[in-house]
């Protein structure tokens, strides 16, 4: 199976989600990328339709937005 | 591991949720329950701290809201 991709932003709801979904899927399943330190990673999140974090991506290209961290423009700052 | 339960109301956003989740964490993982049909799980839903479906309640207890289809109001009608 084709990875999924867990994008947070370091905030307490993130966190909490990515263990979670780590739980659930599986660590070797899902690449976690902090957007909020790996900010070149902005716009291909924003691209793949990400609007918030955390928000996971999946295989087929759906993304799951997962409670509520933060909306993409506060990432940006 | 313990089943998560997927709480959702039928509506286009949740199917869709449904069938991302269950790829992601196979069907075995995961109940599934429509409470606008299944009424009488609603107090359930909300006792496990579901404040909007879909949503998934994880073995350990927590809930992550996914996407947003409708809020328990909207539910309860």
């Amino acid at each position: 199976m084709e990875k999924s991709i867990f994008y947070h932003a370091g905030c307490s709801v993130c966190v909490s989600a990515e263990q979670d979904i780590i739980n659930l899927i599986g660590d070797d399943n899902v690449e976690v990328v902090h957007i909020g330190e790996n900010r070149s990673r902005i716009d291909e999140a924003e691209n793949a339709g990400v609007k918030s974090v955390p928000a996971l991506l999946t295989p087929n290209g759906n993304v799951l937005h997962i409670n509520f961290g933060a909306s993409m423009a506060d990432v940006r700052g």
